[in-house]
């Protein structure tokens, strides 16, 4: 395979930004530099006047998710290759067992399925249960496929819901691995409570799922989370905090040294709770756990990205089609499958919403979308970043272009985009993977089963 | 029965001061004024120059609770004659059922040993399992009994603590009856997880009794009881709260609306966690749960209490001996009997480290150790005021007296108090129970069994 | 003169409420009882069905106020006089000297001005300039005059306002004397700093007025006051507080151990600043400082109320004239008279939007608009009381009445409510002041002068 | 000159970490890579086991300061050779005019003091008062002398302390040219009271100092600073801040999305008010404003450190002989010459008590010492970078050697040290200047007048 020269980009890294070309061969990045001589046939891209950033990482995807009665319409193949068209070239997706299943067996599940990927791709390990067999095979895991990252469910009480007890068992293990827990946090059994009382009460609706479980649901969850963390010693990664009450539990924690990383998604940093009174069981889209919150959440959101107390930017890509999946729901809320697609828009709504308006600078946007989570997940700097020796994995972006997000143009496999309508600043113009070009001129050159598993240990 | 009339004392309720003559016959408060005509034969007791408050409400006792292996050692009658020597003159102690144990059966045990009390008491129904059953029991103990507050503990796991389904399940039944739930708050599993860990490592003093139970493992709990609440649109009451992180989340929970009753206790007030390194297992006569609190936690509390934010300053009076009762744990911090004697002394601690500091009024110190606790658990105005018709329960107190706290002087039935050494200024030096001079001259007068059973519905 | 007897009514306090029958004579209670005998001749008020409350006081308002080159239109009798005609029975209004005029000499000019009132009245003075004289003054108008409470405005720069160091001067001699600071909490600066910009760039409408003076800038000086008044170790009183960034300073203060009390009006209870947006120029009648703040602090103020962080409910009563008065500042919002009427609906208001709601009993209603100012400001129990002894000030309250509040119909002599159009339960149906009956049948039977100066030391 | 090559080091950035030989020449980083070839006779600098840090740049210096009647007593050159002993190679000190001065006046005062640096320096324009002269001439200083950052001091009333006033111009104005304004935080009226009560006691030691300047005086200032630039729409940096009010302040400020900067000293961190009672006037070594805080603040610096909110760790450094200087207080602490050395222990602190404690990582280390102050105040990626392009400051740091700090071996040229006493893990070992080897084996080989001034714009 010839080689790949990206010439007189704006490199941009977490910390950096300067003019030059980079030289990517064998899947690296090979030199960086001005004016770089390289050989004879290795193919150009012409940066000029564009942004060169590392590729993304997603840090939580659910291709192909086996959920609430059906499957999550993105497979490994067609979400990374959206990925791709994106700017992302990584993601790490969960293996999630059921309650009592061996970890290893849905392993080996998660694994064979996964192999269709386009972009390389890594697994968190969920747990949804605990015993010394879990114990086992969480090391097990751990040793064999570097899984260095363990998810626990404060929320889905019975199902792959875990409660405290458990909780404190995944946490204990993980400390004795050296590995990180990160958690999903809203109390399982307050929103079970909840439900019950709203089904009773005839309001079955999408805008019912939101009122089920309220923004102080999940911080009470996220306090736990830490304080249950706490009692090791050890840090915590909360996945998709959405509201004020939980960053407050995150910036008290801070304040008293303890280390808490936390995860956004941009439908929390950019929609309100006002797309659940959209016409039409449209609402259905946008449901999804944690729902989407009332206004000025978002604001305190963004104020926190600002302030560096959120790490990592990423999708909870869990797309499901509306006039087949979502519908399963129509006449009770708690039957809609939740989850939606995001993992094709997320860095163009960050460049648009976020370092547009001046809200981030565009060493955060390369920070919280690429650097951060290989940092915190293990894969730094073979990935987030631009380094001779690190993977060839960038994209270009045109800050001059423009567009509108729609369900019409996305390479997602689902009928809505939750974005829908979004004018967007800018545009991933060429992405590399490992080396290739793999998004051009609006085109995917993606190879299904190119992408290759991450181990992280 | 003749009256009583207790003569030109300053009278002192939650909201006035001034001199009146107080006359009281047939158990109740018959007048209250100036140079009040008296019949004959009246029991005359002079009070110049000192204050008339309304009997002490002592919201939170164990008298002889069966618990860890051991009885509380004092019974409904030491322990409420103790608290007349200190001028409470009612209870509301605590019926206890064990997990799976009927709260009917329960109630007949706990009513049976309260007869022999000398002042009025009530009981909260302990709730320590959830099921059918409980429900509709709690209903009979409502309607039958006046038992109008239902506690739950988060602590003690496994044994009489519950689970959050349990606790929803208590919120919503108490709420349909329009009765109130108290809550121990302490993360019931995180103790044990912590708990495990120091025995593993041979921290097994009294010290290490407090290293297992950190505030903020009270502090998450104190939350969470605040979010279970939330949840049912419901108040609720914290018992004994000991710490900064439980205050923080009471002052976020008011602030956002929610009504939050919060009791305190004098120990909690008065002393910081160097009591666990007294020499010769003194430290386990302080083992409780809540433990003592490092330095800091105090002065939150009195900044709370003068502030309006703690409503009562309850003893959580249960005591155990030293030399056959706490030296069980004498290998094994887990198995000291947890509590301590206070009934007696709450509000001479009060008067002389409140009061006298300047840190509180006299009216808040009756509000707090008098009116609100009847206010709240459905005893106002019968008792907790200074007013025409309502009980004869008052008490005198000299300002000028001074004394020193000692088990060797005092009437509680154990052989450490825990304020040993604590100056007092000022005394109880007359206290009326139900219209009968119960305490006088350091005397006490009482009599077994002339309490009456106190229905607050 | 005859008494006075109130029969049936609920009589309601800061702490109680119970059915009696009060009897006045001589302008004191002198009888409070079921079934009272009363001289004949006596006249009777039937209250049985309604309530019967303290009379309230008012302790913030100004009456025939020059200011911004005009006068307040309501003198001292209309103006008491509308509050009697609100249950409003007292008011302590201010003395405000001009920079560099001597105190006792405004003195003079108020104390004449005041004659008129058909109420009780006291005064606080502001303090608007500092050096020996003043303090002088201070100490003079503190001991000839009774006068126990020293205003400063930190809003005003440059007319009424002091800076830090006449403040800190202020506060001390206030503190020599045992007396209490006030503080209009505006950074005068900031505020000033702001219009300069919104008049340069032709932001001069009503709701300019409101950017002006945004809520941080009031949260700023509420914090600065508290701090100078901890440099001398004293409690400070804010006035008509509006926002949560001056919640969270008192909060922050009273946890630290600092008495703070805090004073908010209906208005800032009841509106929000959408109010600046009405068409011709009606954005004028509210315009007052602090402004009417954006939705959100209303419910923080709400709750602040509700757990007791919030001492007294007074009105600002400052009214202008919308066609003559508001209307100099047509082209420029900074010379808008700043004030409004506020006096006699100030009770009826906060049973409705407070009792009505549930989110203040009459307890509290009663404590914040009768008791806690009377307390604070040296009056209690004169005042603020139903005590055999006290005044005789009392209102009845039918709960069972309702009406509209409109400029059409109150007493206050202004031309626009800022609460046009509110909904009311209930109504002040009979107002005694000192003994007699001066408003009952919705008539007003006062008498210009007949209110007297109190004295508060 | 010829070139030097440092070889094998542990190459450390704010971002990453690798091994790499640095290639440097005519005072620039030539090339940074593995095995580099190099023309003979460059300079070898073996760094095998050590780390390559990016020289520090100290944000807060005053050397040769003339300040409270003497002299601070390091000058330009011994202060940046001290400077260079520890791996600082860049500083930026303040021209401090008099009030009424000419800033331009005062400019060539500084100028020409700092001819005789020998590391690159630039310098903060105080601006000790308002009006329009001041307004042109920071015009002229930022044009002329690319003078992009301007302090205000809120301490220092009536000298060079300006009034809120005076800060709203300087604000505004810098708002015009794009330049920051930095703030001294304390509120100077309220210290100078609290000075004059403590006087007026008799209590005129070391210990009043800290006494006259407590917490909440400097956390009121950061408040208000803060607020003063949000009424402009700009960013503020606060200048070392010291105590948990200030951060409190600061955190609130972010969570409402304003950008302020936070910068701290090593002293902050690591020392308590204990210092003040050290016996012999000892406690003098440790005036400075603002003071040494108790216990508890050093640990909220330590987190905030940790989770970003704190960008610069500088170090006021500001010595004063304790024989002829601090002497000049003995008998009242506020003629004590306020300010301690520091410079030189910087890095090493920085590396013992964070990296080497694991409260900091070595990328943060190297961000808060050598980046952040870079890109804050206009002189990254030339300082504080290791890049090729980048000016050729770095030092290394060798881990594995061990020391104590004493004033009898460091450099500066000041009789006491306040960490006197205090281990050093690892050691500067080498340090390149614009490419020279500065200091190296102990020996500083510095050349008074090397230092060139830094153009900030």
């Amino acid at each position: 395979m010839s080689g790949i020269v990206i010439r007189n980009g704006q490199v941009v890294t977490a910390l950096d930004q300067y003019v030059a070309d980079i030289y990517c061969e064998g899947g690296k990045i090979v030199a960086i530099g001005e004016n770089l001589e390289v050989p004879a046939g290795t193919e150009v891209v012409d940066a000029s006047g564009q942004y060169v950033l590392p590729g993304g990482i997603d840090a939580h995807t659910h291709m192909e998710l086996p959920f609430m009665g059906t499957v999550s319409s993105d497979d490994f193949f067609t979400g990374t290759a959206a990925g791709v068209a994106g700017g992302t070239t990584s993601i790490i997706d969960f293996i999630i067992p059921s309650r009592n299943q061996s970890l290893v067996e849905a392993r080996d599940f998660w694994m064979n399925n996964a192999k269709k990927a386009c972009a390389d791709y890594g697994f968190h390990m969920a747990v949804t249960w605990y015993g010394e067999q879990v114990e086992q095979e969480m090391r097990r895991v751990y040793r064999e496929d570097g899984i260095s990252s363990f998810k626990v469910f404060m929320a889905y009480t019975g199902a792959i819901g875990v409660d405290d007890d458990e909780m404190i068992g995944v946490i204990d293990t993980a400390a004795s691995l050296g590995a990180l827990v990160t958690a999903h946090c809203e109390h399982g059994l307050a929103v079970q409570a909840l439900q019950r009382k709203l089904v009773a009460q005839g309001k079955t609706s999408p805008r019912h799922h939101a009122e089920s479980r309220p923004s102080w649901v999940e911080g009470e969850a996220t306090n736990r989370a830490i304080m249950l963390a706490r009692c090791s010693g050890q840090p915590i990664y909360i996945v998709h905090l959405t509201c004020k009450e939980s960053l407050d539990a995150v910036v008290r924690a801070r304040q008293e040294g303890q280390l808490v990383y936390v995860e956004t998604c941009p439908q929390y940093l950019l929609l309100d709770d006002s797309v659940y009174d959209k016409p039409d069981f449209e609402g259905a889209a946008y449901v999804m756990s944690p729902p989407i919150r009332p206004k000025g959440h978002q604001e305190a959101l963004w104020h926190a990205l600002s302030c560096g107390l959120i790490h990592h930017v990423a999708t909870d890509h869990c797309p499901f089609r509306q006039h087949d999946q979502k519908v399963m729901g129509l006449h009770d809320f708690t039957k809609i499958p939740n989850g939606a697609a995001g993992i094709e828009n997320r860095i163009a709504l960050m460049y648009t919403y976020g370092v547009a308006t001046g809200r981030l600078t565009l060493n955060q946007l390369v920070d919280v979308c690429c650097t951060q989570p290989a940092k915190i997940f293990g894969l730094y700097p073979r990935k987030g970043a631009i380094r001779v020796g690190a993977d060839a994995d960038l994209f270009t972006y045109d800050p001059a272009a423009s567009s509108t997000i729609s369900a019409r143009t996305h390479h997602q496999r689902v009928d809505r985009n939750i974005f829908e309508g979004f004018e967007i600043r800018g545009a991933v113009t060429n992405t590399v993977v490992a080396g290739r070009l793999a998004f051009t001129k609006g085109e995917l050159r993606v190879e299904r089963g190119s992408g290759r598993y991450l181990h992280r240990v």
